[in-house]
């Protein structure tokens, strides 16, 4: 729908492989004009999984079907773009349980052993038959690598996303790789961040879920494009390979594997944001000596999401006095000491001691303003805690992107 | 700096009188190229006033010396436009002395009932010599309409916002007027909404708290361009002759002036709204049968200010499924009821028992999308609050204002 656009932090390789572990197929199957729609991945045997869902307070039906599922054994993981599945009511709930119970059936799992997920526009009912018909014909297809699965839960994204990484551990390797879409509510009509990453050692569900929460906050929770959140958003932690034994398995091994999640996951969220709507420049905030966690978070966020910072990065424009805006007006319990703050682009100072420093060089700032990356950093010097989150500026492209689409 | 755009809103006539308790004076001082720059009110007699300032934590020097100034009393108002004396630290404060020290012996009065407001750039030093300037030739001077007072405060706004009522109590009118400037953090490195209301009968320090507290939440602070807070915003409301005696002044009748306070404010703020930056449509979002004050507040909100909300509106998209994400984002206490929510865009029904409504005509919905006006309906059917919020569209008009201005 805006074929022209495409991001300039586009990649100019993927990487692609296919996993010992699972078959990945993907499909057109009409939920959108063309491309793939669907992605079906199907596990060799049942994989533990942990998974963290949006906070949206009117979640789509595969967000209550996900949740509803107690146990963390998967067996297939069905995803389709192109209509969300989102406020679709009790309709919505019976056509997923329709085409789970057909996977069910053809992969001998039970029905709660189907996880599902959808992305695309909200509102509209989803049509099961539209999957069950490729359910049918799924064991005389091939399967795909995972670029291809990465490609088929695309929408609006200009590029798909792929990530990958090894971690060596005494003779072992452990591979962690994994895909991902969107970007908060970035398309028409559309919504969805969803991302699955894998490890390819057994791992339990409680270690899976620490590893997931452990980096959720500082990686998916620090990308904003828009400040609008999604009704489907997804993140999917799969262990494959229950066979592999590790040599140790001990606090300093998870740790190992967490920060090799770290990495995949922190790989995939700067792909989202840098294929946000319209993109021109990444936006790096990083608050560093606050008060507190949240005061950290807060001021990072308010600065990040401030459209009035967004359209003066996107028109090359040193204006610090914006930031100091977002800096005042984000709701945080701790006082902030104007006369304290020290407020950088990169490493060229703008303010200090509660007004313009006397050190700025506007030649230089102008010059560090053309970058494709830009980073805020601020330094509060009240205390100890940090945060960075990245956003996209905002460009008349992504104006056109979202109006000029009409349904 | 952006002289082509003028917005649809813009009113064809302006009224124009001039207060028989106060003259007020307007010049170019120097802040901006062309144009007025500096209003200064001079009431006849000292006036009693109540003030609300910006809850920025990064407040401008004029917000630091006012909220200094314990006693009510007012004798002179000086206002600048195109320098905001924000995060300017010591040396901002020390500039308003010099002036206020200046004005103080003109005109006889303390320099505690010299009261300041600025409006502009954030971060550059004003220059107290400007305004001593115009002060020492004011006596020489022509004093001005309400009309001209309305421009000298103006920034990037397209016309002057000026409202006015009158009251019958008895055989007494009661006159109500104010101006207003801004709208937000409207303006290119600008900041500040600013508004001066007047009454002319005698009130007490405490009526008028009480009026100006009463009215704040459902007028000024129920409007929205960009949901980014200036560090200049203030509402000042002056209670002018001193003289005029009230047949009776009882609850009944300060309920009658606050209704006429709070038809002013209304008007004010719909206008600066509607000369929101790069406006073509008013959205106006309705909040009603809410399980709290607050969560009719932070929903109304979350849909008024929601990025891509504001682009579907400017597109004349009926996309109510971007309305549904921006509900499901808020981050509210009490649990909303997907299932029992009404949607409408004016009155035509969108959604309703947790899916689209099949009462919906997307014919209709897409003429309505086309007025000037769009009004989003949401009743929550959880309890019997409400709350209205205004804001404009998001268009590449606005991204050009605030991109394409270079420091």
């Amino acid at each position: 729908m805006n074929k022209n656009y495409i991001s300039p932090f586009k990649p100019n390789n993927f990487i692609k492989f296919k996993s010992q572990y699972f078959k990945a197929y993907t499909f057109n199957a009409g939920f959108k004009k063309y491309n793939d729609d669907l992605l079906i991945i199907v596990f060799n045997k049942l994989v533990k999984q942990s998974a963290v869902y949006t906070k949206s307070s009117t979640p789509s039906a595969p967000i209550i079907w996900n949740k509803n599922i107690i146990h963390n054994l998967c067996k297939v993981l069905i995803v389709n773009s192109g209509n969300a599945n989102a406020f679709t009511g009790k309709k919505g709930l019976n056509q997923i349980k329709k085409y789970a119970e057909v996977a069910s059936k053809i992969f001998d799992c039970d029905l709660n052993q189907v996880f599902i997920a959808s992305t695309g526009i909200i509102g509209e009912q989803l049509n099961s038959n539209l999957i069950i018909t490729k359910l049918k014909i799924i064991k005389n297809s091939k399967s795909k690598n995972i670029l291809e699965a990465a490609k088929a839960i695309m929408t609006t994204d200009t590029y798909p996303k792929i990530a990958s990484t090894i971690i060596n551990i005494k003779k072992q390797k452990i591979k962690i790789f994994g895909i991902a879409k969107g970007s908060g509510m970035i398309a028409p009509r559309m919504g969805t961040m969803l991302s699955y990453i894998f490890i390819d050692i057994p791992l339990s569900k409680k270690e899976l879920n620490k590893i997931l929460k452990d980096n959720i906050e500082e990686t998916f929770n620090s990308i904003s494009v828009d400040g609008d959140t999604s009704t489907n958003d997804t993140v999917m932690l799969f262990a494959l390979n229950d066979k592999k034994t590790l040599s140790q398995k001990n606090f300093k091994l998870i740790k190992l594997i967490s920060l090799g999640v770290r990495k995949v996951m922190l790989n995939l969220c700067k792909k989202i944001i840098c294929d946000g709507e319209g993109i021109s420049k990444l936006i790096e905030v990083n608050v560093i000596n606050a008060k507190s966690k949240s005061q950290a978070s807060k001021l990072a966020f308010s600065i990040a999401e401030s459209i009035l910072v967004k359209t003066a990065i996107y028109g090359e424009d040193p204006n610090w006095g914006r930031i100091i805006m977002a800096i005042g007006k984000a709701k945080v319990s701790e006082k902030i000491d104007q006369n304290k703050l020290i407020l950088k682009f990169g490493n060229f100072i703008v303010a200090e001691n509660g007004m313009m420093s006397n050190k700025i060089n506007i030649r230089k700032l102008n010059k560090y303003m053309k970058n494709r990356i830009i980073k805020i950093n601020l330094n509060l010097n009240l205390g100890k805690n940090k945060r960075t989150v990245w956003s996209s500026d905002l460009t008349d492209k992504y104006i056109k992107i979202n109006a000029n689409y009409s349904s």
